[in-house]
């Protein structure tokens, strides 16, 4: 399979990284030079693409993975092959004019890309979109990467992609702000890893609302207002507080029997 | 040792199993009648205590495990023998008036207590605390629930019970709003269970800030008011995905290698 990746960012990178362990042959293009080189000497296999015109490679797949911003226009700018599959990895975008190449696709992994973090694609779910006839490269392609894949359509996707927004990246950041208030009072974040991970596991073998506990569910107004006082020097975070409390309480009439 | 624990509540409930399976002499009261007559049913080998005079009983440690705001009252209405050890299972609060016993302690478990979910208590973090004679019985105690245990002070349990909010009962309400919003989208929510093992794996092997990813750190806005267009249906949703996000955003200064 010839596939050529569009972009350096994180997700290019592992999808670059984890298409080197396959017998793909794998072209790379980005506007970064440097990072290009980069790229190249960290695997070595990769051809590195300095033309816009990709259409004499006759690639079966072309994966852009840069920022939404700019995807489209890095869409319109290449030339590809009658037969190429052109297909992006992002969760909220749509080509939005076609016109110039029929063979338009996605290939979404539902996934948090850090540079220095193994992702273990095997567990990553692969969400793909095309046409009848072209669906069968990117299955191909995710199963070259052994990841499990799902077909999904726009309005699915987009939902997929805000509910990952609130499950990762938005539980990331509170997990980030409950660090940096520990390490402040000398206590090891590791300590509410038994915690967390409890919560995690709890969440997907009940509907999480239905094991919901903590203060706010309990009504409990004077713990409420104890650690709105805590969080004083945040006046963001004492909001974010607020407003996620009164949003349990709001869900919380089907449910009662958690503390 | 002989145990007596105060409470009927998921705590108490979990607490109870817990040492029933150890070879402590366990004794339990509890308001609610019908809740003990169904505790007794499960845990034969408890005592039923209808007496507010624990002090016959000459037992090593009261643990009192119920809602916060009635926490100083319930601690006041009982008679301890003198050598006991009376301590609660709060996060966040302090006995107010010790004047009538004088060993009083915290025997706070950092875990999340759903009625049917079991509790991993070797990984469940026992923060203790009591004058340097008396924490001998709390390291006992937790000893007997195999859970490693933590000397603090007031001060850090409150914060560690704050974190705790931020880091699982928020963080369960955001996956309950994802699994939500999933489901009427007839999709399964089990398609965001790598991820979010992911995030929470990549949150514990770094600092959670050093590997945020998503629209908000990449300062994305089309991709936020897609977002929260989608949102439109809850308003208070919308704002703690405003919020969340500017929080993200005004952390992000240090770190920008994400995406």
């Amino acid at each position: 399979m010839k596939i050529v990746v569009i972009g350096s960012g994180n997700v290019a990178y592992h999808l670059i990284k984890a298409f080197c362990n396959t017998d793909a042959i794998l072209f790379v293009h980005a506007r970064n030079e440097q990072a290009l080189k980069i790229l190249k000497q960290e695997f070595p296999s990769i051809t590195i693409l300095s033309t816009y015109n990709l259409a004499p490679l006759d690639a079966d797949l072309v994966l852009i993975s840069v920022k939404d911003d700019i995807l489209n226009c890095v869409f319109e700018q290449y030339t590809y092959a009658p037969k190429t599959l052109v297909a992006h990895t992002s969760g909220i975008q749509i080509i939005e004019n076609t016109s110039f190449h029929q063979n338009v696709g996605v290939f979404y992994p539902l996934q948090t890309f850090s540079r220095s973090n193994n992702v273990r694609w095997n567990s990553t779910p692969m969400l793909i979109e095309a046409s009848v006839v072209e669906i069968e490269k990117l299955e191909q392609a995710a199963a070259l990467l052994q990841a499990p894949y799902f077909e999904t359509d726009v309005e699915q996707r987009k939902f997929i992609h805000l509910t990952a927004v609130l499950a990762s990246n938005f539980v990331n950041h509170l997990l980030g702000k409950a660090a940096t208030i520990l390490n402040e009072h000398s206590i090891d974040y590791h300590i509410l890893q038994p915690l967390v991970e409890a919560t995690i596991h709890k969440a997907f073998t009940n509907h999480p609302f239905e094991v919901q506990t903590g203060p706010a569910i309990r009504s409990d107004n004077s713990t409420v207002s104890k650690h709105l006082s805590l969080l004083q020097s945040d006046n963001l975070l004492q909001k974010i507080y607020t407003d996620l409390t009164e949003s349990i309480q709001k869900t919380s009439n089907l449910d009662t029997n958690n503390e």
